[in-house]
């Protein structure tokens, strides 16, 4: 009987953990970042003691909630990136990471959230846009991307993601697939294609470190 | 003096109800229509009493709150409509009003609820639906617009221009009209546009009233 004891708690801690991730991710997805640790407690229903035990701040929960997306995401591009047409791999990467985002506010808030920085993010942050960058790079090269496009107008396309995320849900995924397909017609190199005004430096923060990005 | 008493009242009903719509617009444009009556009150520095006086209904207050930004709209959609190059209003429209909107969150939000309906925006939205509708029609019969696009298109990037409401005020403009020319070029016939999916029906509700959509 006294041999079970750390088993069982072991069991139990790790069980007050799955919760916690669960109610973190089901919060984000359905409102972003802003929800506090008390609301997250809450729907887990473990005590804040529980909670700040094993997760000290809100930034250690905010990485380990999203890992499983950073991973999707990180297969996107490397599928993208592999892809021997560059121009409809950066299509790929542009159409699923738009459609895995719009079900997901949060995690858009964290990969953009320079300020306060998320940890996990800041390194991945940097090794994702590389990715698209030299991606991109080779899409315009290919003729496929308008010469005009900044990493920055993908940055804008996800922000403008999280506008949908009032949209009923069952029309939400329909929504992000027409944006998806308008979005790469944007990007799409045309001679009829407008002169752009300048870019908003948006992802001044993250760019600084993300080498490559295709130049103008 | 006892002659004075009823202007007076009159002029600080006039200021109250001033302050109230003040800062009534300023609640609902950083934050959308999600604000309560009594956080409008606070910040308007008047008591609930008074607010419910002017205003019985928040409903009441968002029509009121919002008549400016529907008539410079209506203003945007006769310019575009009165433009003898079809598809050169719609690109003002376009432009315009996704510039005026990313300022204010609660205007698109007031404008795209069916449910519940805003009642000075039901009339509206049907009269401003129809005539960006027929502007449409003819942008498209001109060649300027490709064959596939439906109102819910343009319905799709207002909403999407709310995920804009938490870029830096400094960056937003440069980001909206960066938004609206990607958008424009999304919408330009061309014959290597992608084969776009199925609409979301975004606008279903409001359509239904909006007479001649383009149809597909």
């Amino acid at each position: 009987m006294t041999e079970q004891l750390p088993r069982m708690l072991r069991t139990d801690a790790r069980h007050n953990r799955d919760r916690v991730l669960e109610a973190a991710r089901a919060l984000f997805a359905e409102r972003g970042l802003d929800v506090t640790m008390r609301e997250i407690a809450r729907r887990a229903e473990v005590g804040p003691a529980t909670l700040y035990r094993r997760f000290p701040t809100k930034q250690a929960l905010v990485d380990e909630a999203f890992a499983e997306e950073r991973r999707r995401c990180q297969q996107i591009l490397e599928d993208g990136s592999a892809d021997p047409d560059p121009w409809r791999g950066f299509c790929s990467v542009v159409e699923r990471t738009i459609v895995l985002n719009v079900r997901n506010q949060g995690f858009v808030d964290a990969f953009l959230s320079v300020n306060p920085p998320q940890e996990a993010f800041t390194a991945y942050r940097s090794s994702q846009l590389r990715m698209f960058a030299e991606l991109s790079g080779r899409a315009m090269e290919a003729g496929g991307l308008r010469r005009d496009f900044v990493i920055d107008d993908f940055v804008l396309v996800l922000q403008a993601v999280r506008g949908l995320s009032t949209t009923p849900p069952a029309q939400r995924t329909a929504a992000a697939r027409r944006l998806a397909a308008l979005a790469i017609d944007a990007f799409r190199a045309s001679d009829a294609n407008a002169r752009l005004p300048r870019p908003a430096p948006l992802a001044a923060g993250m760019l600084s470190v993300a080498g490559a990005v295709p130049a103008r």
